[in-house]
């Protein structure tokens, strides 16, 4: 019989609540044989508090163990900013080598989107998630002083740029329409801009099915509101992907509907998936947190390690369920839980 | 009796045409006392083309001596992106130290807006324009092959941040609502990061009436879809400032109408004014660019010399035909220019 081991960190705020719903979920969707064993980890702003640590050498080696990772969201208002980010989060995502951060787009019928006419919108973002000016490189010189000099040194390799850009051509080429949209800037940062043109272009003779495409950073945010259907698979750096990925959960649906994989694709390490919201401690413990996207996250964890068809299920019962909300009265956290559950299972 | 010296760069594509339209509402809108020189420079791809210069040392010269300057659009499909955009735009910002540029997004009414619900749009990003990542600091070693490793350096300096915070504080001040929202990504880019918040917050302090605010640049993007209502004044770095205000110009009417300012706000060198949109090739020489962004650039550049009275009467003009365009036939660039010029000076 087959296991699924699973490290689960639900983290601060609503982030219990909604990865309770995502592992209900899960439950329901993975297979009779499959035996799925769960060990919950105490990470955040709690542990932060009672021990100063974030992640620790230990907590990577017990946390390695895993098939995958599933995190509800983590940050505080009481832990000073960039902390827990920076010691937990991107600690993890270089730590485990999760170099290709995933994050799809697509309006669901029924879904509220801010643009006018609800356009349509599924598109997949392939952010790097191990280079460019995420690295912490840089520093400062005369440091408080009128006289302070900070930089920011963004790292670009060709070995860390082509290995993304490999998983994004696959990606689009699996995709009905198989578009790949490189985003930069290019005409202003050169140095990097090069290699990740060159090495795009490289690549793409290996892809000739795959159309491509390129836009500037700023440009792409014009087309992310004005055009948003033109977009299939969009490749791009880590800070232009941080930046794109929340203007897309944006215009389709919201941070309630966007789902995300931090994903090792040789699988030498375990990928962490989560929601893209956050911990959102206004509404923590009402069951008024919306699970879905941790349930659609759940859904790439499961895609991840193979399980397609129950991917496709949950991806399925979710579609059906923010389709039948609109003019409903709103649900617990639980319930929309409970309901995607029975969904799947049924 | 006073006079205005201009250098006037029509520039590529439809740059000729939308300047020509701008100054035609420049010369109804100044005073009569006023003498207006201008001088036009031949910048661009043609002559690119023709010497393989962009912007050279006498050229900055030459181009010293004028009060301001007005450009149309530089670039062309038939020079390599970058060129035009580092040998001749990004040059002149640095050789010219315009470290404000200044972006006004409003949603004037009755025009279109990719947002569901046309919300009140009426906020203006300081962007800062000669330093971050646009120094063109990094490089590359093994350039060209599989170990090729690219740097991008982002520079900030105390003295640049402030005296651009300054600006930023100053013109919130001078606005009803008398907010300032600083944009950055300072939990992950944080030797840049604490710079710009320690500045931003010390600054503050001798503005106390101005209401202050904190958004990284990603969540910034949410909102300037969600609630684009909730900025005034935004400041923020050279990077994030190019992001923000493509997307700021496409929900707030699109790029038809989004002018910038490349200010040096101590007039040591004369300041650039210039319409966010590009060159247009597809439709120059047709007469269908819309000379609109151009003509509120105008605006921008008497403001900045101080004719504040002529600028309002620009901006009012504006915004009446604006409101007056739905439902009718489209207009050319030329019926449009007349048009604004004759309510100007009417
Ligand atoms: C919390 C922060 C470090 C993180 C990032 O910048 O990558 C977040 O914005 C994200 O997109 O996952
Ligand atoms: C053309 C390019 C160099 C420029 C920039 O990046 O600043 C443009 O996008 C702008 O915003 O003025």
């Amino acid at each position: 019989s087959r296991s699924l081991s699973l490290a689960v960190i639900p983290g601060d705020g609503i982030g219990q609540e909604v990865v309770t719903e995502g592992l209900k979920v899960l439950s329901a969707a993975l297979p009779q044989d499959v035996k799925l064993e769960t060990k919950e980890y105490d990470f955040g702003a709690k542990r932060y508090h009672a021990t100063g640590q974030t992640l620790t050498d230990d907590d990577l080696a017990e946390l390695k163990v895993h098939d995958a990772i599933l995190l509800g969201a983590i940050g505080d208002p009481s832990v000073p900013s960039g902390v827990l980010e920076r010691g937990f989060l991107l600690k993890l995502r270089f730590a485990f080598d999760h170099h290709v951060n995933l994050r799809p787009s697509k309006l669901f019928p029924g879904v509220g989107t801010p643009l006018a006419g609800s356009p349509a919108i599924d598109f997949v973002v392939v952010r790097e998630g191990t280079e460019g000016p995420y690295t912490g490189n840089g520093g400062t010189i005369r440091t408080g002083t009128p006289q302070e000099v900070a930089t920011e040194v963004s790292l670009n390799t060709a070995y860390g740029i082509e290995r993304v850009v490999r998983d994004a051509y696959a990606r689009a080429q699996a995709r009905p329409r198989k578009k790949l949209t490189l985003v930069h800037k290019n005409n202003v940062l050169v140095h990097a801009g090069r290699l990740w043109t060159r090495i795009f272009e490289a690549v793409g003779a290996e892809y000739p099915d795959v159309t491509t495409d390129y836009l500037h950073v700023d440009a792409a945010t014009i087309f992310l509101v004005t055009q948003p259907e033109r977009f299939d698979v969009i490749v791009t750096d880590n800070l232009f992907g941080d930046i794109i990925t929340d203007l897309a959960a944006a215009v389709s649906g919201g941070i309630g509907v966007a789902a995300s994989g931090n994903i090792n694709p040789g699988r030498a390490f375990p990928s962490m998936f989560e929601p893209v919201h956050g911990s959102a401690p206004d509404i923590a413990g009402q069951s008024k947190a919306d699970p879905t996207a941790t349930v659609l996250s759940v859904a790439l964890l499961l895609r991840h390690l193979g399980y397609d068809t129950e991917a496709d299920r949950i991806d399925a019962a979710v579609q059906t369920d923010l389709a039948e909300r609109s003019g409903r009265p709103a649900r617990s956290t639980v319930e929309i839980g409970d309901a995607l559950a029975a969904r799947v299972a049924g």
